[in-house]
């Protein structure tokens, strides 16, 4: 019997660098499998179906919701977004591993629903940077940036209850401390597939 | 309050490479506490006392036994070979993290004693290549050799038992797959030391 892949469910506050960290990850690790989200927003300028989101009517997506198709979900603004269940379960079987990058409470819905997934959350070196890099990206008004530190505080608070913590002060090392938690996982027993001879 | 090293019980047949793969972690990672055991035999040429092993008397050595100074102890032709307890405790409570190489057997009696070990088995990429690495030292007796592929046969139909097996097939690869079994065990919540501010 071939191995099954693990999922891995990356979260962490808005700012702590979680797609910089992955998107290192992937560059140099084979068998992962990126999952792509599902929602019922229109695409922003440059957004790709498929690839930035899986592009959905409501309709569509409540029929996920009904038929449970979906491994979380969460509505925010009058618009859905969630985790299509199908290719994540294709690609475990398949014995590649899979990477969610979701919200905190989404990546709770998961544990709860898959005792096996394997939790990271990604924090910012301090609040003080995590501020620095909200002011840095020079997109976002005063109230925005309060708004964000104060929903980053509240969800740092919960980090207790994740298994892996990454600390992402240089995006080299965080990537390096993420892979390693990857790689670990593909040396237990129960995911090594060969047998001596 | 500061976190607590993690045992690593690295374990394995003879010839797979073991103190290879562990030299060049060792190379590359802090914090790392590499355990000497003690024996009662006598130090062979080029052996240093404190490095090699601790060499210490028959008397000295059934103290530590009976002061339960040992982490695990066995006896071979004839002589003890042990892991001394102290060295150890004072490394995690530190927070370093302590690797011990010992034989399987020794390797399931630390498990049993601290569960929270994490046991690495280090194989071979198969039994024709254990045998080939063998014969290659060219300082064994056919017999030996024969009887060491046999001793090497039972021990691997154990590595179920053990929570980590990485495959000695290139040195760097293994390396790789034992600092980042190490390096995800220091990401483990419960490990880290630090909280935001």
């Amino acid at each position: 019997m071939s191995r099954k892949g693990t999922l891995f469910v990356v979260t962490g506050p808005s700012g702590a660098g979680k797609g910089t960290v992955l998107g290192k990850v992937f560059e140099s690790t084979d068998h992962l499998y990126f999952s792509v989200s599902a929602t019922t927003r229109a695409p922003r300028e440059g957004e790709v179906d498929g690839v930035h989101y899986h592009f959905i009517t409501r309709e569509q997506f409540e029929s996920l919701i009904e038929n449970d198709r979906l491994l979380e979900y969460a509505e925010y603004v009058n618009n859905y977004y969630g985790t299509p269940l199908a290719p994540v379960e294709e690609h475990l079987a398949q014995g590649d591993d899979v990477v969610l990058e979701i919200e905190i409470q989404g990546a709770r819905k998961v544990k709860a629903r898959r005792p096996d997934a394997a939790l990271v959350f990604i924090a910012p070196p301090s609040f003080e940077e995590l501020e620095n890099r909200l002011r840095g990206r020079g997109t976002e008004s005063e109230e925005t940036i309060l708004r964000r530190m104060e929903t980053a505080r509240r969800e740092c608070a919960g980090m207790e209850d994740f298994e892996y913590i990454v600390l992402n002060d240089r995006v080299e090392d965080a990537a390096c401390e993420l892979k390693s938690i990857i790689t670990a996982y593909r040396c237990r027993r129960e995911n090594r597939d060969f047998s001596l001879n």
